[in-house]
């Protein structure tokens, strides 16, 4: 029998974890079609990528919880998928909470601290033996489920920026390690470093620093691991970076686009702290100036409107000049169901970090652009043009394997 | 000196012939920028276009009027432009009066026959008799101006559908043109007759036939003439083929795609006609399969609604399964200057099609797809790569001209 | 024990009904408050109503079906409610199967009749004879079930309008009931004639004809049972006699007024039939010049989108006139299950129409006016008004019961 | 000769005393009919109201500038009204310049004092000193032109809030206003000083505090002076104290409402100060509690957007919970020239307050409360009920003229 894919989620008992799984289940389980992969769109499937059903999740996590109950809420409270389907898929679900482990909450802001777990505040380590302990924890999974290999995955909440730059080398990285605590390391990265060190493909779903930085660039190129991240892009961000190009494209001046998230999801729960808004904001603010080539009026807010649930709406105006100076605009309502707008996506990333990395490819997969608000390593911010980077790579590797 | 272009508006007291009447000398004259025009792209600047400044203006139209107090009307119940700058230019715009000539209402349908000046009404011609009759007023203008060329653009209302089927050969077409009045030939394609008699490249900027039928894309490549139509895409129609593709490139179902057009010009009046309305909705409404690969359900209505005038207003609700079949949906609402957003295309098809002719190329214009809801001869509805294949005749062009 | 009281529902397989029936049976087990029944608020808390676990359901359907099936149905298709606690309410929703009779199709209209059962449209009576045999079926179902009384409403689809006037007199509709069909009369109508014969309290909740014709009001005068209708205020039109009042109150001009309504449930689908439209589409126009005291341009679509299922989606532009003749919009995005805002005001008119009989009141019951897109008898639109006419009503009725 | 009503506009040179002045200037000239002013409504013109052209204008800034050329600049910014027509008005609006006398920014906020005259800032004076000097200002205007009367009217933009309470009663305000400054004292306040000074009737337009403390209530009632305010109530509050009432009347459950406000005027650009922001976003927050007599989630916000100058677009989402605890939604998108809002609204109040004045009423004009988001001293924020307590005064005080 051939061997199964270990899929390492951060943040396991998230919403985000939760529709991924659900998904994973219902989809091999023929009880819902592939609608919202982009791995299942004809010009994809020429590639060899792993069936859904050959994954085994596991994770970590920062709170206590319970898979199946995360994802019994989740369908209740969003009134998503069919609960009498889920009871079929239970048992499968509940084994994953075997494979659940106390993650880390270093230098990840106080609305993350104030959700955590006890036990894991008190730990003592340092920042090394934090890193050690969850690849320890990886390897285990790996070894006891008896895998080809495994992906990690960031799904945690987005963290506060760190209040200094990052290590700029390996060699300041490897040193910064050894402290218990540090200004310029976040458990984002420290999630990365613990996948490099097993030679593990790394990718950040979120808008956290992951393995953006310079440093840890470094180690996935010494250590031969293919990674890409930051911030996902799901919606409101998506249809920007869909829309932003007509208007180069017919020549119209963007005088102000203002968009305003709502949302009531634990992710807006948590991006109600400035400090955790900060990065989030940032990706969906830059990608204008990136498309326009200047930079119009332009907000983006996010309210943490609890009644929503995963319900996101977003409302945003356009206000843009036409012939003659005319004043006109776009506004665009978005209502999407956030983490089932993500999780395919998810699926969708993990797929492609396992085709890349059983390809041999490593460091940064920039032809995974157009899946992120912030693709790393890349200017390219029209969606059209990422979404051509993609095809461009999936023709190479198909061809490649008729030749073969 | 250089000699100048004229411009041969079909339908010049209309709103759109105002729209861009005053645009090109508005600019010419310093008072406004280039907002709006395509050809204004730094990639199409590398073509030697034309000068805003070198058109002459003539035309046909089936009502008595004045192109000032068209232009003065349209400026006042719409709100734009600067009215205190329009004195100005009102000499220069006077001027043009001396170039408008009565056009044909030939099976245009009631609502048009209805405006038309009943002088026009009682002409007793042949068709043949017409397109000579307008072939020589184009001439006529062309010899006073002492012009290099002109290029005849069809800016008039949306007749009705012909109830037969067009002259399918150039033969056939030469036949039927002997007739008094015919139920294959609209007057939109006298116009393009007329145009093509003469070697004058025709633009059929509307959703009537124009040019498009088999017999007369023959006579344009016997005659060496270049055209291209139909129906201009300046709004909602645009927004839709910008946004489409996303839900390919994302793998997302669209259910229902349902699309509201509010407006009160004098389109909107003569689209209240059934018969009127038929040709528009249907190149509206087919770009979705074209785009999608399959039929959602879909609706497109027009509206008139006179309080908005010039002003438009669609509303388009677009209902999308997502992961798990999980139901979503995107709404947009556009509010846009109707002839504000058709005027700088007119006056980019004017100068892509005089280059085209400059350049010897003869027959469909396919490169000038993105200009248009229903592109003739060439299936391609996604906007970023109608827009492609815009920029990659530009570069051809434009790299021509460097080697030289 | 306290007799209880019947319920007797007119299209009781439909969406309203299942909706209606579910509410009560839930709402009586304690799985949901009474948000949505106007008759829960405190005002009218005052009034001595029924307890809506006093209530037994029997009705006629043209179709075959399940109740069960229907509600199960619902709930699946429309994400509501929660399917987990139907399985506790399956018994007692079972057991209303027993109450249900076939109903009558007479000059209903194709779309009707394409749906109704077969052995319904063969029978062979007299107007009358269907009235006699639907008030027996009603009288059955009192005395099996033992009941105080029988409220009879009617929730089945809009029927086409009649193509001729109805009976303008009593005795002009006795004599028209002899026939086995006729042009003047409609099963709506039918079915009140025979509520009446047995004295029993009618509401029409729909915009067919129900006892709104000077006949019927006077058979219910002379039988001496309260009746009302018609066609329930629950979604778009509400919102428009809520807010066009402004526009008087402020000295704003209405210009126009568009409503775009699009829903996918069966109501939906028998209003895509433009005959069964009109009386929809008539009484949804009327309300603006009724509370502005002018005619707008006006105009309210309802568009069949069948991913929509009962969530109705409304888009209303409004256009306005200010100070100095500048023009403004209000638009408005209704987004609102219909059965499930529908199902809590049959609620409350049983209730209501219980109370009003048991009061010994007959005839019109005006003080519902504010049920009612087109309330009969009573020529006021202005939603707070409306109110203010069953506050007032409320007022007087817990005075006096105060004062007993 | 009947003698004239001075109008005394304290921020004169602002977009709302532009709008307000064009208005009256070109109502009285005929070149606008009445529309938006409340005080034509059929009811109100019962009342013998002053003429719009008896008005006289003068008033305060605390800026130099120029009346015509605020007014010039606001009609070719916005779009509105006719240029062509105030050519013909500008003599007799340029009069009014001779009227204009520097204001005071006592305690208003930085954002104000960065605006604010130079020559103003360098005044020391005592407030006492300051509200003598107002004073003189009025009473100078009302000797040189004649005039029967004057009303106070507070046009300029939102100060911050004082820092500390205001003064409890009248002697401890006239202690405190013989400090040369006073966290307690805002220039509002000093303004409606002076006004009760001379025994004029005092409204403020604005969010600030204007008359609102007891102190100044008391000062009111012992000079024998009508006065009101706060915050007029002109778009987005407006909708919402509409809106709000029938979900209490139909018993739906707001769970959220949340209102984004944008625009692009000088209010908008004072309000981005946070110290600005605040008074004005809790007369708009305090509605719903108001009028739902619960608190849902709900947030106001005011966002800068430079390009929509005086035309406001705010954006509501009212999240509900309806039958069996469905959730739906309202949105609205309001579009409108804010201070065209705002300007009948000036006139009206002017023509009220006069007329409160003539009839020798003195104190709060709580019968005016439909015109404010904060309605002094009454506490009923449901539009139509604020609506009903004008229509009472006006058939009072109808009768009462006509039985004389």
């Amino acid at each position: 029998m051939e061997k199964q894919l270990g899929v390492w989620i951060i943040g396991i008992y998230g919403e985000v974890a939760s529709a991924t799984i659900l998904g994973a289940k219902a989809i091999s389980a023929g009880f819902s079609g592939t609608t919202g992969l982009v791995t299942e769109i004809p010009a994809l499937k020429e590639l060899q990528l792993l069936s859904l059903s050959g994954l085994v999740f596991g994770g970590h996590d920062i709170r206590k919880g319970s898979i199946f109950k995360s994802i019994y809420d989740y369908i209740k409270n969003n009134r998503v998928f069919d609960i009498e389907q889920l009871s079929t898929l239970r048992p499968d679900i509940e084994k994953i909470e075997n494979s659940v482990c106390p993650g880390s909450v270093s230098n990840c802001g106080e609305a993350l601290t104030a959700i955590a777990d006890n036990m894991l505040l008190q730990k003592k380590e340092s920042l090394y033996e934090t890193a050690s302990r969850i690849s320890n924890d990886i390897l285990k999974f790996k070894r006891t489920n008896n895998l080809a290999s495994v992906i990690v995955i960031n799904l945690a909440s987005a963290e506060q920026e760190a209040s200094e730059l990052p290590p700029a080398s390996l060699d300041e990285l490897h040193a910064e390690m050894q402290k218990p605590v540090s200004g310029r390391i976040t458990a984002s990265m420290i999630y990365a470093y613990a996948a490099f060190m097993n030679g593990f493909p790394y990718i950040n779903f979120t808008p956290s620093a992951g393995s953006s930085s310079a440093a840890l660039q470094e180690f996935a190129i010494s250590q031969g691991v293919p990674h890409y991240g930051n911030d996902a892009k799901t919606g409101e961000t998506l249809i920007k970076t869909v829309l932003a190009p007509m208007f180069v494209q017919r020549n119209l001046e963007v005088m102000s686009w203002e968009g305003y998230n709502l949302l009531g999801n634990s992710d807006g729960r948590i991006l109600q702290h400035e400090e955790h808004k900060k990065a989030k904001l940032r990706h969906k603010g830059s990608v204008l100036p990136g498309i326009l080539g200047y930079t119009p009026h332009s907000g983006v807010s996010i309210d943490y409107v609890p009644s929503l649930g995963d319900w996101k709406t977003a409302w945003d105006f356009i206000h843009f000049k036409g012939f003659l100076d005319t004043p006109m605009s776009i506004q665009f309502i978005w209502q999407g169901c956030d983490s089932m707008l993500a999780a395919p996506l998810v699926l969708d990333l993990i797929r492609m970090a396992e085709f890349a990395s059983r390809n041999g490819e490593k460091g940064l997969l920039t032809h995974l652009a157009c899946f992120f608000k912030n693709p790393i390593g890349i200017d390219e911010h029209w969606f059209s043009r990422q979404h051509e980077l993609l095809i461009k790579y999936v023709n190479k590797h198909a061809k490649r394997s008729k030749d073969e």
